[in-house]
């Protein structure tokens, strides 16, 4: 079968369409179709939240009787399987008379993982696998970990000086960067489904910490790790929405406690003061929070490192300097790594944000996390409809 | 006068023939100069080392006695002045019977500073000033410096990691970038008249503190700040050529002042233990050092800093993390900067050089330092032949 750059543009284009719907469709990934026939687009869509269509079931839809003998482009494999309260997409696209579909990635689910597309082959269909795979998997990095994890994609977000500090001696960070990656992090933020800081954050600034451009969609939770539950209770986490999970030892404050939950506030409790962050994770991952956004001081930024829990880091520097030995690091922590075996990023990225930079890769380390069984809670977060 | 595309691409083949003496000109500018007659070159030249003739007395010499009626580019204002062994280049360029001259920029040196194009003018030929000077300044932006205040142009260079720091709690830092990064820095040594560091960073590596590229130019000096005269003296900056200059406080051992003296290591004193970084960039200026590349510790990249010394930091970035509150800043002191007061860079430019990044830009500070009226032993550094 011969591939084409025109089949480039049109996959190209059934990305940009999943893409639309970031941050919208947690727990489910975003996927895009395009149907083409006699090289025109006849149809086209992408699954906007769980509970609506599918992309490519929608995209035959509007499609109609014109589908028989055209071509699919699909972001990702249909699925097959029967538990859901429609039928599998590769029936719809049999059923269509479609005869070719590219297809960007395999579903990593369990549940689909090339079923979907052996029983489209089974069916004689022209099948082309992994057609801008790299792209599609990049867009659904977050499920991608998710289902075949069962705990969230982690982005760490750091926001420093040229010389690597988030704060003076006495915890002053307003501003370090510039009014245009404020802008983007708080759009970085409405992509993710929880944002998680720790208390010393918290009472430093008593931030709102919401995600200020969500305007379309469910606002991400905010993650708050307070062992002794130190944070006023008048402060902004508590008193406005979306939603506060406070991450509490299980000494701390009972009546407290009693108190928060009382008002909404949803409380885990963790073994001693010093959170588990891997446990936590899964945790989160048991609430359907697929990614989360951290956002914590020089420690937290340390030990969710050391825990290895960060897939992805993006630095944003200013082109400033302040120097002192006293200033606070982005990444404190009492441990330090050799150079040998420092964290490490991999397909570092730099990007200009008005004054500032932005330097984002992916930890090393996550690359072996992959390789792990799958969790089982994954799979409360299947991509049904 | 018209100016077109073509004057252009002239102007940016004088800056590219200029910028093959990079590193060779000291205390001279580097300059290039290109001859048209009828749209095409018929002679070009550049500055190669002091005592050498000047770039456009080359092309007019190359071009014989067809330079009549013909076009000069010439990055720099022609000198005037009558004190140098050969006659001033505004003579050649009349006598040649050139009938236009186009400028990148006027000369900073106060000898020449508008003269030479005033009398261009006055003998009738068309002068276009200021053609593509942003790129000729900053091409001459040592020469300018060193010039205009005496004192020579600094270049800070930090090697770090993402999280900023250059070196682990135990003062580990091999190596902290890729080679091609560490490659580049020799390179960018062998550009500068003098190397500067500090005693900590002799005392840690025993290094030998040289551009490896260099070989067809002189290699830069090096200067080390060790106020107590603590570097053991069978180190390789003792005993490895080029020339070492010691900045030791008044109070150290005399006795190993005389024999360090006597193995040709040339000492500088300095009042106090804490060397004025103010004071000793006026020292290097009267030894006509035009430029200096400081490659210290945290606390010397501190002082640079807070003394107002440096001109350009480049800091080259591993994407490493490593963490812990010890590991060693890239700028650390007593010290520090509030966000509202911060060092800033402008013009910040960023470069991948391997698997790293190179950031670099200028410190604000040094646009007001350009307004101080010109300290007196610039003369010595004027650009003569």
């Amino acid at each position: 079968m011969k591939v084409t750059g025109k089949d480039i543009s049109f996959m190209k284009r059934a990305l940009q369409l999943a893409a639309k719907a970031r941050g919208m469709t947690s727990p489910n990934p975003m996927v895009g179709a395009v149907i083409v026939k006699n090289g025109k687009i006849i149809a086209e869509d992408y699954h906007i939240r769980p509970g609506e269509l599918h992309a490519e079931a929608l995209a035959i839809l509007k499609a109609e009787e014109r589908t028989k003998n055209s071509t699919l482009y699909v972001t990702l494999e249909p699925c097959c399987h029967l538990d859901k309260r429609t039928p599998p997409c590769t029936k719809a696209i049999i059923n269509a008379g479609i005869k070719r579909v590219f297809i960007a990635m395999g579903d990593p689910n369990p549940k689909v993982s090339g079923k979907g597309i052996a029983e489209l082959k089974k069916r004689g269909i022209d099948v082309v696998e992994g057609f801008l795979g790299d792209e599609a998997k990049q867009l659904n990095e977050v499920y991608c970990k998710y289902i075949t994890t069962g705990t969230p994609f982690v982005t760490l977000k750091v926001a420093m000086t040229l010389d690597g500090r988030i704060a003076t001696p006495e915890g002053r960070s307003k501003w370090i960067t510039g009014e245009k990656a404020r802008d983007l992090v708080h759009r970085m933020r409405s992509g993710a489904d929880a944002l998680l800081t720790a208390v010393g954050t918290v009472k430093a600034d008593n931030p709102e910490f919401t995600a200020r451009h969500r305007k379309d969609a469910k606002s991400p939770k905010r993650i708050v790790i307070d062992p002794h539950l130190e944070t006023p209770l008048d402060y902004k986490i508590f008193n406005t929405p979306p939603e506060t999970v406070m991450v509490v030892s299980r000494e701390a404050d009972t009546a407290k406690k009693q108190l928060l939950r009382g008002r909404g506030i949803r409380i885990i409790e963790s073994e001693g003061a010093r959170v588990d962050l891997k446990w936590l994770m899964r945790q989160l991952g048991l609430m359907e929070i697929t990614s989360v956004m951290m956002e914590g001081g020089s420690s937290l930024n340390a030990y969710a490192l050391q825990d290895g829990i960060v897939d992805k880091a993006v630095f944003f520097i200013a082109p400033k300097i302040i120097g002192g030995l006293h200033s606070i690091p982005a990444i404190g922590g009492k441990e330090f790594r050799t150079l040998e075996k420092a964290f490490s990023l991999r397909d570092m990225k730099v990007r200009r944000i008005g004054e500032d930079l932005m330097v984002e890769g992916y930890l090393q380390q996550t690359v072996k996390e992959k390789k792990q069984p799958p969790y089982s809670p994954f799979l409360k977060g299947e991509y049904n409809i």
